[in-house]
């Protein structure tokens, strides 16, 4: 399996670290979305919507979306719960991440870091927003020590990616502890404690 | 079951044809999300993100975010892909809906629609992007007859939902030729021709 991935990429690393976790084998080659390849007409053959991750299984087919992807590679193992209302949930979260998390948090970082504005200068509906779903996140770790079901599932690999740099954004991290709590665990658990992003 | 959901909105009506097609009963409450009542405190502590479409199972436990209800409802039905690969392409679409289609197509909709604003005077953003996914929606149902496998998904099902409603947020579907034909296809299989949303 070829795993195209940047590794400043929150996204692309749920993928990488979910392969370590189940201990699937890849070759990962590094993308980077700031030089533009990922526009590319070999690219966008692979991946019509020219972003990263990008995988191509084992037989050579393409998998886009990180969520998908690690819902994909994940199927049948501890990742996923096995009752159907606790993986109902943990799609809930997944798909909260992408719709209500990362366009806020994510993208916050991803401008302060990669594209060298200052947080006070970013749009004011990014920081209410993103701090919102911190606010969430706090509340629902507050009260469990993981996001769906019982134990670590593909939601809390989703959400960890953006929340665990969310301070590269701008957002400070001290005004959510119970998130650096389980933020703390699931690192742990995931094996990347003191991995950079 | 009870469905919270507003009938205005893409996102609920993806849970009820759902339902529909699967010959699931439920419970429609009519919930007006302009009345700000998914911002009540009876509401967000059954869906702390305060939006519909919001499910209460039959033992009464909350579900939400559209696809992930859509997701669950279908378990073991037609509508999802019994192929892992088709599954996964499946989810890939859904989640771009959530983060590439629905913040522009259904954005600008709700926006020209609802908010009485002018088409021409929406962000260039969100008309930019919205065209952007339109066009990746024309190239992949002018190859194949669906989104993902070879009958009709939960993709084709999340991917209508606003993709039907575009020409209301000033996005001009003759401009999609396949993409029309799609929403014909998929809208007779459904049942849902002639509807309004």
């Amino acid at each position: 399996m070829k795993i195209y991935g940047d590794s400043i990429s929150g996204n692309c690393l749920k993928v990488r670290w979910t392969c370590d976790y189940l201990g699937l084998t890849y070759d990962w080659i590094e993308t980077d979305v700031l030089s533009g390849v990922t526009r590319t007409p070999d690219f966008l053959a692979l991946n019509p919507a020219g972003q990263v991750p990008l995988v191509l299984l084992d037989d050579g087919r393409p998998l886009a979306q990180s969520n998908a992807i690690i819902l994909h590679l994940a199927e049948g193992s501890g990742l996923i719960p096995a009752d159907a209302y606790e993986r109902a949930r943990m799609l809930e979260w997944m798909f909260w991440e992408q719709y209500s998390h990362e366009p806020y948090v994510a993208v916050a970082r991803f401008q302060v870091r990669f594209l060298g504005r200052s947080a006070s200068d970013l749009e004011t509906r990014i920081l209410d927003r993103g701090r919102e779903a911190l606010q969430r996140l706090e509340d629902a770790v507050g009260e469990a020590d993981v996001l769906a079901g019982k134990r670590l599932s593909l939601a809390d690999v989703a959400l960890i990616a953006y929340t665990r740099v969310a301070d590269e954004g701008g957002f400070d991290l001290d005004a959510y502890p119970a998130v650096r709590r389980w933020i703390r665990r699931v690192e742990l658990e995931l094996g990347i404690a003191g991995r950079g992003a």
